[in-house]
Protein backbone atom coordinates (compact mmCIF):
# COMPACT_ATOMS: atom_id res chain seq x y z
CA UNK A 1 0.00 0.00 0.00
CA UNK A 2 0.47 3.57 0.34
CA UNK A 3 1.39 6.56 2.50
CA UNK A 4 0.03 10.22 1.17
CA UNK A 5 2.32 12.91 2.92
CA UNK A 6 -0.83 15.25 2.35
CA UNK A 7 -0.73 19.37 3.44
CA UNK A 8 -3.81 20.58 5.13
CA UNK A 9 -3.06 23.74 4.24
CA UNK A 10 -2.93 27.18 6.84
CA UNK A 11 -6.10 26.82 9.08
CA UNK A 12 -9.31 27.34 7.50
CA UNK A 13 -10.01 23.82 6.05
CA UNK A 14 -11.76 25.07 2.44
CA UNK A 15 -7.84 25.35 1.87
CA UNK A 16 -7.06 22.26 1.69
CA UNK A 17 -6.48 21.14 -1.86
CA UNK A 18 -9.33 19.03 -4.29
CA UNK A 19 -6.33 16.55 -4.18
CA UNK A 20 -5.45 16.33 -0.48
CA UNK A 21 -9.28 16.04 0.83
CA UNK A 22 -9.72 13.14 -1.83
CA UNK A 23 -7.03 11.17 0.08
CA UNK A 24 -8.54 11.91 3.30
CA UNK A 25 -11.71 10.55 2.15
CA UNK A 26 -10.40 6.91 0.96
CA UNK A 27 -7.58 6.87 4.32
CA UNK A 28 -7.88 3.92 6.09
CA UNK A 29 -5.43 5.03 8.66
CA UNK A 30 -4.94 9.07 9.06
CA UNK A 31 -2.27 10.53 11.25
CA UNK A 32 -2.58 14.42 12.11
CA UNK A 33 -0.64 16.93 13.93
CA UNK A 34 -2.19 18.88 16.37
CA UNK A 35 -2.64 22.64 14.09
CA UNK A 36 -4.85 20.38 11.47
CA UNK A 37 -8.52 21.09 11.60
CA UNK A 38 -10.67 19.02 13.59
CA UNK A 39 -12.96 19.29 10.15
CA UNK A 40 -10.65 17.54 7.97
CA UNK A 41 -10.10 14.87 10.45
CA UNK A 42 -13.41 14.39 10.39
CA UNK A 43 -13.18 14.15 6.64
CA UNK A 44 -11.95 10.67 6.98
CA UNK A 45 -14.14 7.72 6.57
CA UNK A 46 -16.09 6.46 9.65
CA UNK A 47 -14.33 3.11 9.61
CA UNK A 48 -11.00 4.64 9.40
CA UNK A 49 -8.13 4.30 12.33
CA UNK A 50 -7.53 8.11 13.88
CA UNK A 51 -4.18 8.60 14.85
CA UNK A 52 -3.45 11.77 16.60
CA UNK A 53 0.39 12.37 16.58
CA UNK A 54 0.23 14.06 20.14
CA UNK A 55 3.16 13.14 22.29
CA UNK A 56 5.07 10.62 19.88
CA UNK A 57 8.36 11.51 18.81
CA UNK A 58 9.36 11.73 15.29
CA UNK A 59 10.90 8.49 15.25
CA UNK A 60 7.89 7.34 16.60
CA UNK A 61 5.99 8.78 13.68
CA UNK A 62 7.71 7.78 11.32
CA UNK A 63 7.60 3.73 12.89
CA UNK A 64 3.60 4.35 12.71
CA UNK A 65 3.71 5.51 9.14
CA UNK A 66 5.70 2.39 7.80
CA UNK A 67 4.39 -0.38 10.11
CA UNK A 68 0.29 0.93 9.01
CA UNK A 69 1.78 1.66 5.43
CA UNK A 70 2.94 -1.50 4.76
CA UNK A 71 -0.87 -2.77 4.49
CA UNK A 72 -3.23 0.08 4.61
CA UNK A 73 -3.96 3.50 2.59
CA UNK A 74 -2.31 5.88 5.23
CA UNK A 75 -3.00 9.20 4.84
CA UNK A 76 -0.09 11.46 6.59
CA UNK A 77 -1.94 14.95 7.30
CA UNK A 78 0.12 17.98 8.11
CA UNK A 79 -0.21 21.52 8.46
CA UNK A 80 0.35 23.82 5.64
CA UNK A 81 2.99 22.11 2.96
CA UNK A 82 4.41 18.48 4.03
CA UNK A 83 7.98 20.33 2.97
CA UNK A 84 8.13 23.87 4.56
CA UNK A 85 8.71 23.26 8.02
CA UNK A 86 7.15 20.22 8.71
CA UNK A 87 9.41 17.14 8.58
CA UNK A 88 7.77 16.06 5.50
CA UNK A 89 11.26 15.14 3.92
CA UNK A 90 12.45 13.10 7.11
CA UNK A 91 8.87 10.99 6.68
CA UNK A 92 9.08 10.80 3.59
CA UNK A 93 12.97 9.51 3.92
CA UNK A 94 12.18 6.86 6.27
CA UNK A 95 9.07 5.57 3.87
CA UNK A 96 11.96 5.28 1.23
CA UNK A 97 14.25 3.55 3.22
CA UNK A 98 11.53 1.07 4.50
CA UNK A 99 10.41 0.08 0.98
CA UNK A 100 6.80 1.55 1.56
CA UNK A 101 6.11 3.54 -1.29
CA UNK A 102 4.81 7.04 -1.02
CA UNK A 103 2.88 10.24 -2.74
CA UNK A 104 3.10 13.85 -1.96
CA UNK A 105 0.08 15.92 -2.59
CA UNK A 106 1.23 19.63 -1.62
CA UNK A 107 -0.95 22.30 0.88
CA UNK A 108 -1.27 25.66 0.61
CA UNK A 109 1.77 27.06 2.83
CA UNK A 110 1.47 29.58 5.03
CA UNK A 111 4.21 31.63 3.80
CA UNK A 112 1.89 34.01 1.63
CA UNK A 113 -1.24 32.53 2.38
CA UNK A 114 -0.92 33.33 6.56
CA UNK A 115 0.05 37.20 4.94
CA UNK A 116 -2.54 37.41 2.50
CA UNK A 117 -5.33 36.98 4.87
CA UNK A 118 -3.95 39.94 6.54
CA UNK A 119 -4.31 41.75 3.82
CA UNK A 120 -0.29 41.63 2.93
CA UNK A 121 1.07 40.58 -0.36
CA UNK A 122 4.46 39.05 0.35
CA UNK A 123 5.77 40.04 -3.27
CA UNK A 124 4.59 43.18 -4.67
CA UNK A 125 6.32 44.94 -7.74
CA UNK A 126 8.12 47.86 -6.64
CA UNK A 127 8.30 47.05 -3.27
CA UNK A 128 9.10 43.14 -2.66
CA UNK A 129 10.01 40.94 -5.33
CA UNK A 130 11.66 38.23 -3.09
CA UNK A 131 10.60 36.35 0.15
CA UNK A 132 12.54 34.11 2.98
CA UNK A 133 10.90 32.29 4.96
CA UNK A 134 12.60 30.93 8.11
CA UNK A 135 12.00 29.04 11.32
CA UNK A 136 13.13 30.60 14.43
CA UNK A 137 12.55 28.07 17.06
CA UNK A 138 15.56 29.19 18.25
CA UNK A 139 17.05 32.83 17.48
CA UNK A 140 20.29 32.71 18.64
CA UNK A 141 21.12 30.02 16.13
CA UNK A 142 20.03 32.21 13.14
CA UNK A 143 22.10 34.05 11.21
CA UNK A 144 20.84 37.34 11.57
CA UNK A 145 23.56 39.07 9.61
CA UNK A 146 22.54 37.54 6.10
CA UNK A 147 18.96 37.13 6.80
CA UNK A 148 19.00 41.44 7.71
CA UNK A 149 20.86 42.15 4.63
CA UNK A 150 18.67 40.22 2.13
CA UNK A 151 16.38 42.06 0.54
CA UNK A 152 12.24 41.78 0.18
CA UNK A 153 10.07 40.23 2.81
CA UNK A 154 11.12 37.81 5.77
CA UNK A 155 8.46 35.34 6.97
CA UNK A 156 9.38 34.01 10.42
CA UNK A 157 7.86 30.94 11.39
CA UNK A 158 7.75 31.02 15.43
CA UNK A 159 6.61 30.91 19.01
CA UNK A 160 5.34 35.17 19.68
CA UNK A 161 7.63 34.89 22.43
CA UNK A 162 10.72 35.58 20.22
CA UNK A 163 9.62 38.07 18.45
CA UNK A 164 11.06 40.90 20.25
CA UNK A 165 14.48 39.20 20.32
CA UNK A 166 14.70 38.71 16.51
CA UNK A 167 13.74 42.30 16.15
CA UNK A 168 16.33 43.29 17.79
CA UNK A 169 19.08 41.04 16.63
CA UNK A 170 18.08 42.34 12.79
CA UNK A 171 18.39 45.68 13.75
CA UNK A 172 21.55 45.25 15.66
CA UNK A 173 22.42 43.84 11.94
CA UNK A 174 21.25 47.02 10.53
CA UNK A 175 17.94 46.37 9.82
CA UNK A 176 16.14 50.11 10.26
CA UNK A 177 13.76 50.19 13.43
CA UNK A 178 10.98 51.50 11.21
CA UNK A 179 10.94 48.47 9.18
CA UNK A 180 6.81 47.72 8.99
CA UNK A 181 6.35 44.27 10.83
CA UNK A 182 2.94 42.18 11.54
CA UNK A 183 2.68 39.12 14.22
CA UNK A 184 -0.08 36.97 12.84
CA UNK A 185 -1.81 34.96 14.52
CA UNK A 186 -4.27 32.14 14.21
CA UNK A 187 -4.22 33.07 10.27
CA UNK A 188 -6.83 32.38 8.13
CA UNK A 189 -9.61 31.26 10.83
CA UNK A 190 -12.14 33.15 12.45
CA UNK A 191 -10.36 34.90 15.30
CA UNK A 192 -7.30 35.61 13.34
CA UNK A 193 -5.14 38.38 15.26
CA UNK A 194 -2.83 40.37 13.27
CA UNK A 195 -0.60 42.93 15.33
CA UNK A 196 1.25 46.01 13.10
CA UNK A 197 3.89 47.44 14.19
CA UNK A 198 7.13 48.76 13.31
CA UNK A 199 9.80 46.50 13.97
CA UNK A 200 11.49 48.49 16.92
CA UNK A 201 8.44 48.25 19.02
CA UNK A 202 7.70 44.86 18.34
CA UNK A 203 7.22 43.29 21.73
CA UNK A 204 6.91 39.30 22.99
CA UNK A 205 3.86 38.00 22.98
CA UNK A 206 2.58 34.61 24.64
CA UNK A 207 3.79 31.69 23.17
CA UNK A 208 1.48 31.04 20.79
CA UNK A 209 2.18 29.61 17.09
CA UNK A 210 2.67 33.12 15.66
CA UNK A 211 3.77 34.59 11.53
CA UNK A 212 6.11 37.70 11.87
CA UNK A 213 6.29 39.18 8.57
CA UNK A 214 8.79 42.04 8.34
CA UNK A 215 9.16 44.36 5.58
CA UNK A 216 7.67 47.55 3.55
CA UNK A 217 4.93 44.84 1.73
CA UNK A 218 3.16 45.19 5.19
CA UNK A 219 2.56 48.87 4.87
CA UNK A 220 0.03 47.65 2.14
CA UNK A 221 -2.22 46.10 4.20
CA UNK A 222 -3.45 49.68 5.11
CA UNK A 223 -4.54 50.39 1.72
CA UNK A 224 -5.54 46.72 0.99
CA UNK A 225 -8.10 46.86 3.99
CA UNK A 226 -9.97 50.33 3.31
CA UNK A 227 -12.33 47.36 1.90
CA UNK A 228 -14.03 45.12 3.95
CA UNK A 229 -13.45 41.76 2.10
CA UNK A 230 -16.43 39.80 1.40
CA UNK A 231 -17.39 37.04 3.97
CA UNK A 232 -15.81 34.15 2.70
CA UNK B 1 -20.87 41.80 -6.32
CA UNK B 2 -17.53 40.78 -5.50
CA UNK B 3 -14.19 39.71 -7.40
CA UNK B 4 -12.39 36.67 -6.27
CA UNK B 5 -8.57 36.60 -6.53
CA UNK B 6 -8.09 32.80 -6.28
CA UNK B 7 -4.53 30.78 -6.51
CA UNK B 8 -5.59 28.02 -9.31
CA UNK B 9 -2.19 26.39 -8.05
CA UNK B 10 0.72 25.21 -9.36
CA UNK B 11 -0.50 23.12 -12.75
CA UNK B 12 -1.72 20.54 -11.70
CA UNK B 13 -5.41 21.05 -11.78
CA UNK B 14 -6.26 18.81 -8.24
CA UNK B 15 -3.91 21.24 -6.64
CA UNK B 16 -6.75 23.93 -6.58
CA UNK B 17 -8.08 24.48 -3.25
CA UNK B 18 -11.63 23.51 -2.25
CA UNK B 19 -12.64 27.09 -2.04
CA UNK B 20 -11.20 28.19 -5.18
CA UNK B 21 -12.53 25.28 -7.11
CA UNK B 22 -16.17 26.42 -5.91
CA UNK B 23 -15.50 30.30 -6.67
CA UNK B 24 -14.97 29.20 -9.92
CA UNK B 25 -17.52 26.81 -10.60
CA UNK B 26 -19.76 30.26 -9.12
CA UNK B 27 -18.31 32.66 -11.49
CA UNK B 28 -20.48 34.87 -13.66
CA UNK B 29 -17.24 35.64 -14.96
CA UNK B 30 -14.10 33.84 -15.36
CA UNK B 31 -10.67 36.05 -15.98
CA UNK B 32 -7.93 33.92 -16.49
CA UNK B 33 -3.86 33.99 -17.27
CA UNK B 34 -2.47 31.32 -19.59
CA UNK B 35 -0.50 29.62 -17.16
CA UNK B 36 -3.68 28.65 -15.95
CA UNK B 37 -4.58 24.83 -16.75
CA UNK B 38 -7.48 24.44 -18.95
CA UNK B 39 -9.46 21.32 -16.80
CA UNK B 40 -9.99 24.61 -14.71
CA UNK B 41 -11.34 27.16 -16.80
CA UNK B 42 -14.18 24.43 -17.61
CA UNK B 43 -15.24 24.09 -14.22
CA UNK B 44 -16.68 27.45 -14.88
CA UNK B 45 -20.17 27.23 -15.36
CA UNK B 46 -21.50 26.87 -19.17
CA UNK B 47 -23.16 30.55 -19.25
CA UNK B 48 -19.82 32.41 -17.58
CA UNK B 49 -18.16 34.83 -19.83
CA UNK B 50 -14.72 33.56 -20.35
CA UNK B 51 -12.00 35.74 -20.66
CA UNK B 52 -8.47 34.91 -21.07
CA UNK B 53 -6.00 37.46 -20.47
CA UNK B 54 -4.09 37.12 -23.38
CA UNK B 55 -1.94 40.08 -24.06
CA UNK B 56 -3.96 42.70 -22.17
CA UNK B 57 -2.18 45.35 -19.98
CA UNK B 58 -1.95 45.47 -16.35
CA UNK B 59 -4.09 48.21 -16.29
CA UNK B 60 -6.80 46.98 -19.20
CA UNK B 61 -7.22 44.10 -16.52
CA UNK B 62 -7.65 45.88 -13.35
CA UNK B 63 -10.08 47.66 -15.70
CA UNK B 64 -12.27 44.47 -16.55
CA UNK B 65 -12.24 43.34 -13.15
CA UNK B 66 -13.60 46.39 -11.77
CA UNK B 67 -16.44 46.74 -14.75
CA UNK B 68 -17.20 43.08 -14.38
CA UNK B 69 -17.18 43.03 -10.72
CA UNK B 70 -19.49 46.26 -10.18
CA UNK B 71 -22.54 43.75 -11.61
CA UNK B 72 -21.00 39.97 -11.39
CA UNK B 73 -19.50 37.96 -9.58
CA UNK B 74 -16.33 37.75 -10.78
CA UNK B 75 -13.13 35.31 -10.62
CA UNK B 76 -9.89 36.01 -11.45
CA UNK B 77 -8.25 33.22 -11.27
CA UNK B 78 -4.30 33.14 -11.35
CA UNK B 79 -1.18 30.51 -11.50
CA UNK B 80 0.00 29.58 -7.96
CA UNK B 81 -0.65 32.09 -5.41
CA UNK B 82 -2.33 35.45 -6.36
CA UNK B 83 0.12 37.03 -3.78
CA UNK B 84 3.67 35.27 -5.08
CA UNK B 85 4.67 37.16 -8.35
CA UNK B 86 1.52 37.05 -9.23
CA UNK B 87 0.60 40.90 -9.07
CA UNK B 88 -2.11 39.79 -7.19
CA UNK B 89 -1.43 42.96 -5.12
CA UNK B 90 -1.85 45.39 -7.78
CA UNK B 91 -5.49 44.16 -8.75
CA UNK B 92 -6.50 44.07 -5.23
CA UNK B 93 -5.43 47.51 -4.99
CA UNK B 94 -7.03 48.74 -7.93
CA UNK B 95 -10.24 47.02 -6.83
CA UNK B 96 -10.21 48.76 -3.41
CA UNK B 97 -9.75 52.20 -4.88
CA UNK B 98 -12.78 51.58 -6.84
CA UNK B 99 -14.67 50.48 -4.45
CA UNK B 100 -15.34 47.31 -5.69
CA UNK B 101 -15.35 44.41 -2.81
CA UNK B 102 -12.70 41.32 -3.27
CA UNK B 103 -11.91 38.05 -1.61
CA UNK B 104 -8.83 36.47 -1.51
CA UNK B 105 -8.26 32.75 -1.78
CA UNK B 106 -4.92 31.81 -1.70
CA UNK B 107 -3.20 29.38 -3.63
CA UNK B 108 -0.60 26.29 -3.85
CA UNK B 109 2.44 28.20 -4.81
CA UNK B 110 5.07 26.65 -6.95
CA UNK B 111 8.03 27.85 -4.33
CA UNK B 112 7.66 24.38 -2.67
CA UNK B 113 4.94 22.61 -4.43
CA UNK B 114 7.01 22.85 -7.86
CA UNK B 115 10.72 21.03 -5.80
CA UNK B 116 8.42 18.43 -4.00
CA UNK B 117 6.79 17.64 -7.11
CA UNK B 118 10.58 16.72 -8.27
CA UNK B 119 11.36 15.01 -4.47
CA UNK B 120 13.12 18.15 -3.33
CA UNK B 121 11.99 19.37 0.20
CA UNK B 122 12.51 23.37 0.47
CA UNK B 123 13.81 22.92 3.70
CA UNK B 124 15.02 20.00 5.48
CA UNK B 125 16.04 19.77 9.33
CA UNK B 126 19.99 19.84 9.32
CA UNK B 127 20.28 20.82 6.04
CA UNK B 128 17.84 23.91 5.45
CA UNK B 129 15.63 25.84 7.79
CA UNK B 130 15.16 28.49 5.24
CA UNK B 131 14.32 29.22 1.71
CA UNK B 132 14.66 32.74 -0.09
CA UNK B 133 12.08 32.62 -3.26
CA UNK B 134 12.67 35.47 -6.10
CA UNK B 135 11.38 36.76 -9.38
CA UNK B 136 14.71 36.91 -11.42
CA UNK B 137 13.13 37.94 -15.00
CA UNK B 138 16.11 40.41 -14.73
CA UNK B 139 19.34 39.24 -13.29
CA UNK B 140 21.00 42.08 -13.45
CA UNK B 141 18.86 43.98 -11.09
CA UNK B 142 18.97 41.10 -8.53
CA UNK B 143 21.17 41.80 -5.04
CA UNK B 144 23.19 38.87 -5.56
CA UNK B 145 25.39 39.58 -3.00
CA UNK B 146 23.08 39.17 -0.35
CA UNK B 147 21.15 36.18 -2.11
CA UNK B 148 24.36 34.13 -2.31
CA UNK B 149 24.73 35.04 1.40
CA UNK B 150 21.28 33.87 2.87
CA UNK B 151 21.62 30.50 4.47
CA UNK B 152 19.38 28.13 3.40
CA UNK B 153 17.06 27.42 -0.32
CA UNK B 154 17.23 29.55 -3.05
CA UNK B 155 14.00 29.35 -5.42
CA UNK B 156 14.05 31.52 -8.55
CA UNK B 157 11.15 31.83 -10.66
CA UNK B 158 12.63 33.19 -14.30
CA UNK B 159 12.87 31.55 -17.72
CA UNK B 160 15.18 28.94 -18.61
CA UNK B 161 17.80 30.85 -20.67
CA UNK B 162 18.68 33.10 -18.13
CA UNK B 163 19.84 30.31 -15.24
CA UNK B 164 23.58 30.12 -16.36
CA UNK B 165 23.84 33.46 -15.49
CA UNK B 166 22.23 33.96 -12.67
CA UNK B 167 24.83 30.80 -12.01
CA UNK B 168 27.54 32.68 -13.03
CA UNK B 169 26.66 35.87 -10.79
CA UNK B 170 26.22 33.53 -7.66
CA UNK B 171 29.19 32.13 -7.87
CA UNK B 172 31.06 35.56 -8.55
CA UNK B 173 29.86 36.19 -5.21
CA UNK B 174 31.15 33.62 -3.58
CA UNK B 175 27.89 30.64 -3.98
CA UNK B 176 30.10 27.45 -4.19
CA UNK B 177 30.28 26.39 -7.73
CA UNK B 178 29.62 22.60 -6.23
CA UNK B 179 25.96 23.64 -4.28
CA UNK B 180 23.44 21.48 -6.38
CA UNK B 181 21.02 22.86 -8.44
CA UNK B 182 17.89 21.93 -10.02
CA UNK B 183 15.93 23.39 -12.73
CA UNK B 184 12.68 21.91 -13.15
CA UNK B 185 10.09 23.10 -16.12
CA UNK B 186 6.14 22.08 -16.30
CA UNK B 187 6.19 21.49 -12.86
CA UNK B 188 3.80 18.92 -11.37
CA UNK B 189 2.25 18.48 -14.88
CA UNK B 190 2.76 14.66 -16.68
CA UNK B 191 5.37 16.04 -18.59
CA UNK B 192 7.27 17.50 -15.51
CA UNK B 193 11.16 17.92 -16.52
CA UNK B 194 14.16 17.99 -13.77
CA UNK B 195 17.45 18.55 -14.21
CA UNK B 196 19.96 18.04 -11.33
CA UNK B 197 23.25 19.28 -11.91
CA UNK B 198 26.03 21.46 -9.79
CA UNK B 199 25.41 25.47 -9.71
CA UNK B 200 28.64 25.64 -11.61
CA UNK B 201 28.01 23.34 -14.59
CA UNK B 202 24.22 24.98 -15.00
CA UNK B 203 23.66 25.57 -18.75
CA UNK B 204 20.99 27.84 -20.19
CA UNK B 205 17.99 26.52 -21.83
CA UNK B 206 14.90 27.98 -24.09
CA UNK B 207 12.83 30.68 -22.54
CA UNK B 208 10.43 28.07 -21.07
CA UNK B 209 9.06 29.36 -17.83
CA UNK B 210 11.40 27.57 -15.00
CA UNK B 211 11.71 27.01 -11.21
CA UNK B 212 15.84 26.87 -10.34
CA UNK B 213 16.36 25.25 -6.95
CA UNK B 214 20.14 26.08 -5.53
CA UNK B 215 20.68 24.14 -2.42
CA UNK B 216 22.15 21.15 -0.34
CA UNK B 217 18.70 20.35 -0.46
CA UNK B 218 18.53 19.13 -3.82
CA UNK B 219 21.17 16.24 -3.22
CA UNK B 220 18.03 14.80 -1.12
CA UNK B 221 16.46 14.11 -4.83
CA UNK B 222 18.31 10.86 -5.09
CA UNK B 223 17.43 9.40 -1.58
CA UNK B 224 13.51 9.87 -1.63
CA UNK B 225 13.66 8.94 -5.64
CA UNK B 226 15.10 5.39 -4.59
CA UNK B 227 11.52 4.21 -4.70
CA UNK B 228 9.00 5.66 -7.41
CA UNK B 229 6.38 7.40 -6.06
CA UNK B 230 2.51 5.72 -6.59
CA UNK B 231 1.19 7.44 -9.61
CA UNK B 232 -1.47 10.34 -8.53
Amino acid sequence: MTVALVGAGPGDPELITVRGLARVRAADVLVYDRLVPSELVAEAPVHAVRIARGDLSQAQVNATLIEHGRRSFVVRLKGGDPFVFGRGGEEALALADAGVPFELVPGVSSIAAVPESALIPVTHRGVSQSVTAFAAHDVEALDVAALARVPGTLVAFMGGARAERLAQRLIEHGKPASTPAAVISRGTLADEQVHVTPLGALVAADETPALVVIGEVVALRAALGALQRSAA
